[in-house]
């Protein structure tokens, strides 16, 4: 873990606690790494939070006396709670923290040392059946998008953010029916499912739907979710195997992308500035960089759901074998 | 933040770090902050992780090897990352975590002291039905549980898990649809499900449930998250606005439960294991203090949702007005 990442998650960390409980001053622990350039934020989210808890508080009765009155709703909105946090947050550099769909503490630096050939070798027949299910949808997709990567990737992430998804609130739902614990898997999918939405965050950048793209969108995510909203309520074995194996086609797809750009196909326009923030990648990144970023997310992916798989085909439940830890 | 909050806010965020980028040795920022007690388990993970690596590459090397044969498929799973993550936690004390549905850096010190009496007036036609309807679930409510508080707190946190996820699914999905952000709200709808079920997890420890009461959990979840998936859909006003209101009759329960421990009406038993590494509770805390914390919980959640509601009044989307953070 390099210097700069291991300070950043410490104070990042550091920032979420701030945020929670603003009304005080920094301990003598976070002053411990408010030393360096890195703690600024922590230190402005501190003291800036404490001075504004007063107006807040103040604002906060008159709202709860204006409740109802037109006029003075937008008080009443921005006070509800005491605190616009957004507006406390910094990057490290300082300069305002310009995203809310996430947050500093959620982003990370990619590990891109995963290794990206590996396969689960389909031995029983439902590892089959997913596997041939996955391979037969490649060619409708490299027919529709060819090699517009940008666009496909795009187009894609709206379909792999969706299992993860699904796959955590129904494990959500059981664990509340059954009133059992869910061994970390519940987190552990949702925070596949929102690593999705970020690749698709950062690929609208560099890409824009087009009014057809957008239906299809639709119409897919209309048949996808309920068709694996059902598959996974029958064989969460076999529907964790069908995402492992769509995660392989992901990597191939993705070091076609890297292929195209590598040989000046695609251009190597510089990374949009949501994936610099949130992957912690340098200022003078590309599209290059961001590919290979996202590659090394979906291998973690693959992994994650083959594994899932594999505990199933154990005869187990997830519950069973703890989930992986932060694993994208 | 105290001294203890702060430090171990800072170091289970680096471990969540370590957990991800384990063949390292801790950094300059990291060491800085290994001194204090509460810095074990990070160096624990950091090392004793460094060690494990080439174990599990080489089992993993065994692993892809033994693909599909059954004896060796135990091997496949242990491996399939490179690393048992849950082996390597352990408690600022040394000990090891005990807790996979929960990871050390998911505890909080609850904030208890939000305004606990705090209610938004039904103004309009639709928060008045919203109220109404609530205020009209709480009959039934009483006359099944009377004052058995905590079998009455269990089952109520089984329905109070469902709003978050299905209102955060379906943000996430219409993100996804609409190639648009979220400001946040996914994220901060997820975290109040997962910290209602944690409550849930708390209260098992408590109170048994009973097969009718199971079965009844099974009954009322198939027809609420139906009707609040629906309702979500139709009127997210509307739906935000019945959360809140939920909570502010959870928040009643809770005191309600409190003063029954004061009379001494409920045993005040010590608090479960899960619920002291949770909410960070001394060793010696009680049923009282759990209920305490778990009621300043449902306090922000009731804020939180008639915050929502409130921006959907004025006409906008919530991604229009960042979420709060770790808001519970």
């Amino acid at each position: 873990m390099s210097s700069r990442m291991a300070g950043s998650v410490l104070l990042r960390r550091a920032g979420a606690g701030a945020s929670r409980l603003f009304a005080t001053t920094p301990s003598p622990a976070a002053r411990a790494v408010l030393g360096g350039g890195e703690g600024a934020w922590v230190r402005l989210m501190s003291t800036s939070a404490a001075s504004q808890v007063k107006d807040e508080a103040a604002k906060a009765v008159k709202a709860e006396a204006a409740k109802g009155d037109g006029e003075k709703k937008e008080v009443a909105i921005s006070s509800y709670w005491g605190i616009e946090q957004s507006k406390k947050l910094v990057r490290e550099d300082g300069t305002e923290w310009k995203w809310s769909c996430f947050r500093p503490w959620e982003t990370y630096t990619a590990d891109t040392s995963i290794d990206l050939t590996k396969h689960h070798v389909p031995n029983t027949m439902l590892d089959k059946i997913a596997y041939y299910t996955v391979k037969s949808l490649r060619f409708p997709t490299d027919i529709f998008f060819q090699r517009r990567y940008g666009c496909r990737a795009m187009m894609l992430e709206t379909v792999a953010a969706v299992p993860g998804m699904v796959g955590g609130m129904l494990l959500h739902l059981r664990s509340l029916r059954r009133f059992e614990q869910s061994g970390g898997w519940i987190r552990a999918l949702l925070e596949e499912a929102e690593n999705e939405r970020m690749h698709l965050m950062t690929f609208m950048e560099v890409a824009q739907p087009r009014w057809y793209e957008r239906a299809l969108v639709i119409a897919v995510q209309g048949v996808f979710f309920n068709a694996y909203f059902f598959g996974y309520l029958i064989s969460p074995k076999f529907a964790h195997r069908v995402v492992g194996y769509l995660e392989e086609e992901a990597v191939h797809s993705y070091t076609e992308f890297l292929k195209d750009l590598d040989d000046g196909k695609i251009d190597n326009v510089p990374a949009p500035a949501i994936a610099i923030d949130y992957w912690r990648l340098p200022a003078n990144a590309t599209l290059k960089d961001v590919v290979t970023v996202v590659r090394a997310d979906e291998a973690h992916h693959r992994d994650v759901n083959h594994f899932a798989s594999d505990v199933y085909y154990q005869g187990m439940q997830l519950k069973a074998t703890p989930a992986p830890i932060g694993y994208h």
